[in-house]
């Protein structure tokens, strides 16, 4: 059994962390879900989380839902400050339907990860308290990029890549509380 | 925007949680590695998140190690009392080391979910008080079992799928800081 000193010497650990980085989060976990009504009836019945935000993008097709477990009575009533509440909260899973896939009878399903190839899985994210600063930083050492800050349309809100190529969101609570329309 | 009424409307939405799901805990998300070293410098100098576990499997050929956000003086010192330390809180990322990829020119790389067709995402996993009291509870309500607490060689670990496929384990912290030899 390791000692902490022996756990703290594993190859590639930065034993002290850099204080640039002492607000940052573990948000989210994101998956893809084919049907939102079954999947929620599982995570909220089923593993008894609660529905924390529902951010509907019309214009692009898909909605998010984001469960975790916290009360139903700590949810804000106001749909801005419930947005940045949760996405301050660590351990949040999103769920993102793309319209259409629930009924769509060609549809072959998403891929679990552990057997079927195909998309599935999507990203991890951080909260952190200033995307732009914390991704000057990611290009200091030398951090790949899937998409800046300021790329595409979803300004202020960042990707990066870790070592095997999974997707990292950077974002900002604040900022992405104006995220979604309804 | 939606009021918090609207909200918990949403189809398939159990707006109040089963009781017997209050101290669930959504502990981590799951992906599998090429290469420790890279991943452990990523995770630890780059995002800044702290090794909390390391926990080879030497027999089955592979090691996990769990990264989130800690303070290192918080780790606990005794390995038995770090792991169960770590399986009980929010928010901890699994990575999975098969051993042999870091040095295998064969090997393709995992898939990250978005792209490219194969494994890598594993599962997602929550911390509960009792498994099998939790697996009883699932078992009741129809939930699809990919490995029961009494199945294969990991006794009191179970996985549970969701609607779309995807793999959650469930574990008690005490039970599981005892896996790992070292």
């Amino acid at each position: 059994m390791a000692t902490k000193k022996e756990l703290f010497a594993t190859p590639g650990v930065c034993a002290a962390p850099d204080a640039e980085t002492r607000d940052y989060v573990f948000q989210q976990t994101m998956v893809r879900i084919r049907d939102p009504a079954p999947s929620l009836d599982f995570y909220t019945r089923a593993l008894g989380m609660t529905l924390l935000a529902k951010l509907p993008f019309p214009e692009m097709a898909f909605t998010l839902y984001f469960v975790g477990y916290a009360r139903p009575d700590e949810v804000p009533e106001d749909p801005k400050e419930r947005a940045k509440w949760m996405f301050s909260r660590p351990a949040c899973l999103e769920l993102t339907h793309n319209h259409g896939t629930e009924s769509d009878p060609d549809f072959k399903g998403y891929c679990n990860g552990n057997t079927d190839p195909g998309r599935g899985f999507g990203h991890i994210g951080l909260a952190v308290p200033d995307v732009e600063a914390a991704c000057a930083r990611f290009e200091k050492l030398g951090v790949e990029f899937v998409k800046r800050p300021q790329d595409g349309k979803m300004k202020g809100l960042a990707f990066v890549k870790d070592p095997d190529g999974y997707w990292i969101e950077i974002l900002n609570p604040e900022a992405s509380s104006n995220f979604g329309s309804g």
